[in-house]
């Protein structure tokens, strides 16, 4: 692709995949009594959780006169709505219409497939005959309920464009230089080596740096020794269409006996719906984070300007149409193929009805 | 109406009868030299008071260059434009423009029929050929000037739903016990023993309570001893398509001395448009009220409670369409009554021409 | 014109001239390494200054991945994009890729005629073989750059409407006398004897006033003496399509030795869209200002007047359509004949291909 060229789909307007596991939540976030509103492949769902501790998903509107269920309040096992009183269950039937003993079958809402698996609520938005709990990530190989590892849920951004758009930005890992200034590089990431590879739905790109110096700011996110020189492997995953993985290894080739490092940024992406999309963040490492609350403010800014940039792309594209052109460069390879693999899973799953 | 059935009609795009009075403001808030801008069934609105005291509603657009009358200042018995001085009177022809001697015919504007009776100002958005005032509601029988009883002409909310579902919500007091928790009854109100009746345009649901116990809360807002049981007897009456009445009558058999309360909920009505209505509330009482401010507060929280779910309501069909499915209950029968009435009244008046 | 006439085309709904000088913004607006974000007749502009002094405008798109170049920073001679680092020169060229040496031709941006003539930055939004320099207003006559004279780049108001109804605004000067009070005249301006005048896209519209005399606010605005009485030209000049000039001369006949006073508001118009145009307000005069302060107040206010109804008339036409009748006086001539002009100006563009 050493050539410009022409967008084969619009990164703005890619459907979505509904068979597939989508983080809806952090665990965290659905505590008891409250009721969550989220969104996930335009299906519109109220999050609770039971007395009995069960997570449940629910379609947001009641049955009865329309109200969303989001509005209500948790009974018991039970999510009550708050016009009139009626109560569904976990699996979405009416167990309680205050002004009469008759529920009639109808009366009832659908209820999503949940697997709650810390720090993560997994949703299954298509066919529920089609959700299998196998195909949910491995989350030892994300440093997740790992001994010797730390762990923490930061935060959830919620990003006004399509949620390809975020594939690609993590794809593409030379804006680092540019967009997040040197917060999380030293400037020279835009200029390593890289190499892409590529397996169905799961792509890589990976940039080498070799003898690179810390700066101020990464030596804080990444617990690195100022004065001390590091290699440095990048490698960036996107595991279409849910998950993006980025994972840092920092090596000293100066002090043989200093461990190496690994971090690793655990990435859920769910489409809301075609123009939003949520951009989870869970962070684990190798070693123990000495400061947790610099790190966090610096992947918030991080995310912003992410966020910042996408959203005007997006802005541009509504206002302009999807035709609008791009060119390509060299390093926007692994991008490029994420965006065509998007489309062809959107169109498969269309296909098969 | 014992199993479910679906809707006949969709209650977040239901049309407005134009031939009927609508109160469009109090008498207080049209007051000396201000103008005020109101909606009433689409028509843009400049309600202003003129000297010698008369309220007048013009439409809200200079014929000239088409500059809101709204944003002019009551001259005199006139209304004159803010931008270029022209004046306009009651009847809504120009009476001055500033730069010429001459005044066109054809610079005018429509002048609404408008009969003011405090605390309303009822308007007639229609054929003004057919304003009839003999159509006006019966003040007596609303507890409004009559000797003994007091009243208050409380507020207005502005609700951004189709009007009609304020009429379902009112007609509907099984929802008193959930949505408006026991800011206004004991929670016994939803499974009360009920009964409907109707005539032409009004239809009535009547809930009787046998031995209730006042709580705090009611307990100031109807004036209630703590300890002395009642019973309770509410009326809901709609009188479409532009009053609704709540009636709450007390009486208490262990003190047959005791005097009857009575307290009357006086709601107009007005379809600002199709997705916008006012609703006004003035409360009328056979007693002297002991905590007006307290009253207020809690009417005040009711009705935002109300609105809160008229427009999350309306926020869904808005989104999904006319067609989302509803699943009724027989405590629905005289609010689907009421959607009927309303859709046949609205196709009476659109075949009429 | 004696009689009401019916509008020949809309005011809302305008078009544009694409093949004009229109000013986008002051000099002192773009500073040294900041971005401008404007926009000229549907153009997105990006505009900078180098480090060598000149002014650019690029299109604001970055023809790699779609974010705006105003989000960008200047580097030099070069703007900078914000995402991947990817520098643009003056001419639009791209001058470095970070990630590749090979730079392809088609990674480019379009680069606007620019014409930079303090206070104001001139540019040319249609096709650049056709930007002629000398089209540009005579600014000797507009009193810039004049010994003797003061000026004073005073502000720009954005105005969500469309940018022909200023020139209408500006042409008919008897709303002085309304939609400001008296804070530019003594209020005999709307019944002050006028005379109009027209050469093909300019047209002008003269008001005398004899023997007016001060009051507390214009005499602070246009340095006259309290208790002298004066004569007072108002000649208002629509330029079409860019530019509106107000010239007042002042003549005072009891004091024939006291020099006569000229001030000229020069206003360039500048439609962003149909719907938004930028209202410029430089003001020369022939005299120092005493109250420069007072008079920037007095202006902001005239000019937010003015915000105010030509926004409410473009928010009915936006709501009802472009049919809504007017009803014309004759002292609307001048405005009517601009309206006429600028719709004639934009089909002969439009014929022309």
């Amino acid at each position: 692709m050493d050539t410009a060229v022409r967008k084969p789909v619009c990164p703005a307007t890619q459907g979505f995949v509904k068979n597939a596991w989508y983080v809806v939540a952090f665990s965290h976030e659905v505590g008891s009594g409250g009721v969550l509103r989220r969104q996930c492949c335009e299906e519109d769902l109220a999050l609770f959780r039971t007395k009995s501790g069960d997570t449940v998903a629910l379609y947001d509107r009641c049955p009865h006169r329309g109200v969303p269920l989001s509005q209500g309040h948790v009974e018991g096992d039970a999510l009550r709505c708050a016009y009139h009183g009626l109560e569904f269950g976990k699996d979405g039937r009416c167990l309680r219409i205050p002004t009469q003993p008759l529920i009639p079958d109808e009366m009832c809402v659908r209820s999503y497939p949940l697997v709650e698996r810390s720090p993560f609520i997994w949703l299954w938005p298509g066919d529920a005959a089609k959700a299998d709990p196998t195909l949910l990530p491995d989350h030892h190989r994300l440093g997740l309920g790992r001994d010797g590892w730390s762990a923490e849920p930061y935060f959830m951004l919620e990003i006004h464009s399509n949620y390809s758009m975020l594939f690609e930005n993590l794809l593409d890992t030379s804006h680092i230089s540019f967009l997040h200034g040197r917060a999380i590089d030293s400037g020279r990431m835009a200029t390593a080596d890289f190499r892409t590879e590529h397996d169905g739905s799961v792509m890589r790109l990976i940039r080498t740096l070799k003898g690179d110096m810390p700066n101020e700011n990464n030596a804080k996110q990444y617990c690195l020794e100022m004065g001390v020189p590091f290699d440095r492997e990048l490698t960036s995953e996107a595991q279409l269409p849910n998950l993006h993985v980025i994972r840092n290894q920092f090596t000293f080739p100066s002090r043989p006996k200093h461990a190496e490092h690994v971090r690793i940024n655990v990435m859920p992406i769910t489409p809301a719906n075609s123009r939003l999309h949520y951009h989870f963040l869970t962070m684990t490492s190798s070693y123990e984070e000495e400061h947790p609350q610099s790190l966090k403010d610096a992947m918030e800014t991080v995310l912003t300007q992410d966020k910042v940039v996408l959203e005007a792309i997006q802005g541009l594209y509504d206002r302009h149409g999807p035709d609008l052109p791009e060119v390509s460069v060299k390093a926007d390879g692994a991008a490029m193929r994420a965006r065509r693999v998007i489309a062809e899973m959107v169109e498969d799953e269309r296909r098969a009805g």
